[in-house]
């Protein structure tokens, strides 16, 4: 496999862990000193271990495992030696009246390779917010 | 200079281009086809020169050329061969009553240099969202 496609690979390890809503399996993408920028507060997470607990708390409020899936946008790659970085929209894909399906996001996520293994050391989660009201912007057509 | 010097450089034109308001310093910063999710709608620009619109829009609601500065917090620099990426938390200050003084950002900011050359190609700009109210997060105390 090129890098590029490694870097595939993860992403959809990633999306595969959410859908099983197995947290072990997700934070095992991790780099133990990663730091994320949430679409929720606080503004900054500083390592896997605070991550894993904002996981525990939110994938309970997610649909039953494997009943839910992805709807990816603009995925662009690129890769520079040990380091990549990706960034993409996406959504939630399932029941359309549950509340985590009605949400675009905007992701970017880096990794680094240490010892042949690909992981995530930032994210960066969000939504763009309206000035005027304050309010978040959760669909793609404003 | 080292790369991360250089890095550390470009962070600091990209601040000195704000502060003065000048959108010409401040584009000679990003590569053509840098793809920006900004803090305001929509999702996703695509391109240097529809990112330059958003600059000229928003501004003249800045104020005063130099009246004002950065607050930065939490940098952290990381470079691979011709890639970089960096995040950072800040805000603007100087008049406190200023609208645009009042909230924290979070920026990640990814880097590639051609023929010696490094070129913004991807920023991530952001707060966080309250998900009871809808309402952007503008303040670290949350």
């Amino acid at each position: 496999m090129t890098s590029e496609q490694e870097i595939r690979a993860i992403i959809q390890q990633h999306q595969d862990a959410i859908r099983s809503k197995n947290v072990d399996r997700i934070m095992a993408l991790y780099d133990p000193e990663a730091v994320l920028f949430d679409v929720k507060p606080p503004f900054q997470i500083t390592g896997a271990a605070a991550y894993r607990r904002t996981w525990e708390e939110c994938l309970p409020y997610f649909p039953e495992p494997n009943s839910f899936g992805f709807e990816t946008r603009d995925l662009a790659i690129s890769v520079s030696g040990d380091m990549a970085f990706a960034h993409w929209l996406f959504r939630f894909t399932g029941d359309p009246d549950h509340p985590a399906m009605k949400q675009w996001m905007r992701i970017t996520s880096v990794a680094r390779r240490r010892n042949g293994a690909w992981k995530v050391v930032h994210e960066h989660l969000s939504v763009p917010f309206d000035r005027e009201t304050g309010k978040a912007v959760l669909t793609l057509k404003v």
